[in-house]
């Protein structure tokens, strides 16, 4: 056989391990998954997942790993659009802002997002690191970039934002956290489209209530 | 023996199992604790284990009712403190607040409940009714109890809030969402006194540039 074919074959296998590792760890926790049932699931051989994946601890820490790298792609990708829309208006502001707000809404309220966020937070006694790991490069990362962007806007007068880093804190914690710690509880629910408009409507006009220029200000 | 200290020593050891078993389901999870393990730690028979509770369901069920009821009495008390302070001045409302954000941040920050909530979490896809009962009776009841708070100050011309349970919603998340959602990735951690103080002044601020009475707003 090719290399490339054996190299796509065993892709696919790692792909299949990995889908199916997820799934039993997201339905039983981290202590209740075998490797038995990990390969069973994914059918393929014990030793085909051994041969990808040390153990099960390092099979836990790729996968969780994978997510983080993927959630960081998706907010660079959301806030590059800050940056770009070369916002010098009050108006376009409070566009660019609800834009972002619907879209960070749309990310973080994904089936698979919350559960794996659920299950980082069920096992950060475990495993510490991973959970500090992904907490920095995704949560705390989109708020960087936000942070980030607010400073650009302030510098051209359109926000009065101190310290920027809290105010992008406020920005995201005002968009999400209403659906996505309710989304913590009730994993099976999830908001609909007219209620993710309304509540990143309603978190720019707060925003912009409590961070507007000066002359807009109380 | 008298039946006082019968029942007596009988709530004793129902304490024990209870407590026993909370630190056990939140180190190990529901399904890696075992009833013998729970007796073990509780210094108890597995006999007495069994006649205080049916089952290991039945002892995590007491024991997140448990921390409901005591939830719901502080959110109770707090909040109360809204309805009595006969708040008429804008100052007035601004120092009400604060006391509430203060108040209401050392209590959800608690080691306890920042454990309890990360369990109940983990398990809310198996215990789906008692994630529910949990969110209805401790962070709902709390924001239902401010939203009355907020339409009587509203109907003194203190508040513009055309949906007074959305601005609670708000107000409860301004205060909370920014260190609760760093606890879930970092139990281990919990903010200074002085962090704490900063994080209600700013989410009072906030919440007051957002809704504050008609003149006061942009």
């Amino acid at each position: 056989m090719p290399d490339a074919a054996v190299t796509g074959r065993s892709a696919r296998k790692r792909q299949a391990i990995m889908a199916a590792a997820t799934a039993l760890f997201l339905r039983d926790g981290y202590r209740n998954t075998s490797m038995d049932q990990v390969a069973a699931d994914a059918a393929v051989s014990k030793q085909t997942v051994y041969k990808q994946f040390a153990d099960k601890e390092q099979l836990f820490r790729d996968i969780v790993l994978g997510v983080t790298a993927n959630s960081e792609a998706v907010i660079t990708g959301m806030t590059s659009a800050l940056r770009d829309a070369g916002v010098v208006s009050q108006a376009e502001l409070r566009t660019v802002l609800t834009d972002l707000a619907r879209r960070y809404l749309d990310g973080v309220l994904q089936p698979r997002v919350v559960a794996l966020r659920r299950l980082i937070i069920a096992e950060a006694e475990r495993f510490p690191d991973l959970a500090r790991t992904y907490f920095e490069q995704a949560p705390a990362r989109a708020i960087e970039l936000i942070a980030d962007a607010l400073r650009t806007y302030a510098e051209r007068g359109l926000l009065t934002a101190g310290d920027p880093r809290l105010a992008a804190a406020h920005f995201a914690y005002l968009v999400l956290a209403i659906p996505q710690d309710r989304a913590q509880f009730y994993p099976g629910e999830r908001p609909s489209a007219a209620e993710r408009d309304r509540h990143a409507g309603e978190a720019v006009r707060i925003f912009l209530a409590a961070y507007g220029p000066p002359s807009l200000s109380p």
